[in-house]
């Protein structure tokens, strides 16, 4: 009888992800799993039988190197909501029998809110049927809203990213003297973590941002045409960074007020497209100035070439974490972060109930944003700035940086 | 009688644009010019008496260090188009009484196509009334479209970045194994260099783009909805690079079929953008398959982060060069780059009259592109690769590159 450990990786890509899957992997190998099967597609793909040994593939230190700078789902990902197994029990029935047929003992799931609410469904049921399987979550967004963890990783690369590419943006935007307003585009549908990040660029090389717009608070049109004007009178460059998720005092999405909102994924979610684009066409009407919108789009999840080294250090950590955890008898938690220090920052790991953590959302605290809704308090300067620390350079062959990839995907 | 020198910077910004005004800054200083000065936002700034004196803020090597680093005009930018002086004598008058009064002897200007026009009609001007200032032109574009030079400083950066955000996008897009096509744009009005850089993202580790939509090459819609349809039979995700410059056969860009087209600068070139929202628009409609689009916008022009060294020493180079063929006595010419061999790659500079370069821009030349106008040939990979090799790292302060600016700007 082997005793036979399985990941999958869940949810948007991020940086990251794959050095979560490196932690789980060393852990697992290094605490006698007799092998590591990956679900190829998440949990979708586990319910077509669709895995592959990484105890086979991943056969050198070299190859495990390239996957934690390898960015996006090395396993590939889904969203495939798990229905409760009250309402269907079959397709529990079926994989629970995979995972029997792969002799599995420990199951791993990375990935963000949708994926800590499989891990609990799946724990229930375990313990429901009396299956001595070990479920353990681990936290994986670059939008950072997951609770009862001082932030997720994935956050801190991605928050590196915008904050670096705001600084050449705005570089770029001042070049002409001339009146001109850029509108960027972030990630982050309800919570304004990653947007907020555009506030790093700040520093004695750089203007920063001249205003955030985040999801936690509600997006005034008036409000904001009337403050882009007023910043256009102090200078001439003017650089926003808004949230792909504002909304409007109705509730409605202000990208909803754009052609671009045409899809809903599997979970109910809308696709957030064209905020920055509409504001930006409503500029020029309204104000007659020069405008123009930039959307950070995939890049700013995928970007392996400029990650924190702080955020793949403490990926690889949850990984291993849980891998220790489930291996100790752990089942049904999700591994977080506890920040010990800010300065000099310090981090730890412990596991978490992850029905307290399922399906709930963090949003920034109201208190760390300004009365006038544009701005971000210092305490936000002081909980983000540790964690884009530090750079892992990736490995350049013939100018590119190296990937490692599933050729099963 | 001081001897001075003068530098500006034209057009859009670059990644290295900036490694080439250190060039200049450290050529005159060494060759014994008495102060450098910067024209702040180019020719435009000039004419306006807005010039910084380089010799005192640029005081250190330190500086000098982070101004090669730093992407986008130090000494801000313009889009002026100088009149012939047959049609406006005094414009020349107030420019050459300026430059008098800054006992300027040589005067530099680091641009694209327009910005070498400006040093043709200077030069030309300066003969007329027998001036004896020394006028040279520095080549920079992203866009890789002026002649006699074995390609642009500027290039090399922008090809590296966009091979490996195309690296990245196609990672990112390949996780959910549904199926899906990524359209990116890409800039390059009517040369298609920096799009076919694209397909410098396949290698061992990278399936590649799977198709290229050059400006060279006359646009079909049908023919694409055709070829995008017939890779979806091989493969799920697809990915696109299509260049902001295409135009359907009867001349109109693509862009102009969308609701994005609406500028025009002051050359006359209209503001290319939207390319890839309308294909993806198109193929979602006529496919019926899921479609998302990338601009990769201004940030493929300033992403100082991930440069080329090939690329910022050859721009310092060209920048050296100008000084030394200006203080040898040449005027009306732009330092181009020779390629010696491409295996190991070598260049070296010369000089080149500037009325054969100005106004013209170089194409990928017809036989470069494959039949069906989807690929770009080997002797691409042969040309662009060496010009992406290589990396200078930023230097990172508290998380983020640093970068030097001007307070005047």
């Amino acid at each position: 009888m082997l005793k036979n450990a399985i990941v999958g990786q869940s949810g948007g890509p991020t940086a990251v992800i794959n050095s979560s899957l490196a932690g789980v992997f060393q852990g697992c190998i290094s605490r006698g799993a007799d092998n590591v099967y990956g679900m190829i597609n998440g949990i979708q793909g586990l319910l077509d039988n669709k895995t592959v040994n990484l105890t086979q593939v991943l056969d050198s230190s070299l190859e495990i190197e390239l996957l934690k700078r390898t960015p996006s789902a090395y396993l590939g990902s889904c969203r495939y909501k798990l229905p409760h197994y009250n309402e269907d029990t079959f397709i529990y029935e079926k994989l629970f029998k995979i995972l029997k047929d792969l002799q599995i003992h420990w199951f791993f799931y990375i990935g963000g809110n949708d994926s800590m609410d499989t891990i609990c469904k799946l724990s229930d049921y375990a313990k429901e049927i009396n299956s001595d399987i070990r479920f353990m979550g681990i936290p994986k967004t670059i939008d950072n809203d997951l609770i009862l963890t001082d932030h997720t990783p994935g956050y801190g690369s991605a928050a590196k990213y915008v904050g670096l590419v705001m600084k050449e943006i705005i570089r770029d935007a001042t070049v002409y003297g001339t009146q001109y307003v850029t509108v960027v585009e972030i990630m982050g549908r309800n919570a304004g973590w990653l947007t907020a990040a555009a506030a790093l660029s700040k520093a004695e090389d750089c203007e920063g941002v001249d205003m955030l717009c985040l999801p936690e608070v509600p997006f005034n049109t008036d409000n904001f045409l009337t403050k882009t004007e007023k910043l256009l009178k102090s200078r001439k460059s003017i650089v926003i960074a808004v949230s792909e998720g504002i909304k409007l005092p109705d509730g409605r999405y202000v990208c909803e007020l754009s052609d671009d909102a045409r899809f809903t994924d599997a979970f109910g979610h809308k696709n957030l497209t064209g905020t920055a684009r509409y504001l930006s066409n409503m500029i020029m009407k309204k104000l007659g100035t020069k405008s123009r919108s930039v959307e950070l789009s995939t890049l700013q999840r995928c970007a392996g070439h400029v990650t924190s080294r702080t955020d793949i250090t403490e990926a690889y950590q949850v990984g291993g974490a849980a891998a220790k955890y489930a291996f100790e008898g752990h089942t049904g938690e999700m591994i977080a972060i506890k920040r010990v220090s800010d300065d000099p920052y310090q981090s730890t790991t412990e596991p978490k109930d992850v029905h307290k953590v399922a399906n709930l959302e963090k949003k920034i605290p109201l208190e760390w944003i300004n009365e006038s809704y544009t701005d971000i308090e210092p305490i936000f300067h002081q909980y983000a700035r540790p964690l884009i620390q530090a750079e892992l350079t990736p490995i350049f062959i013939n100018g590119l940086p190296r990937h490692i990839y599933l050729k099963e995907l």
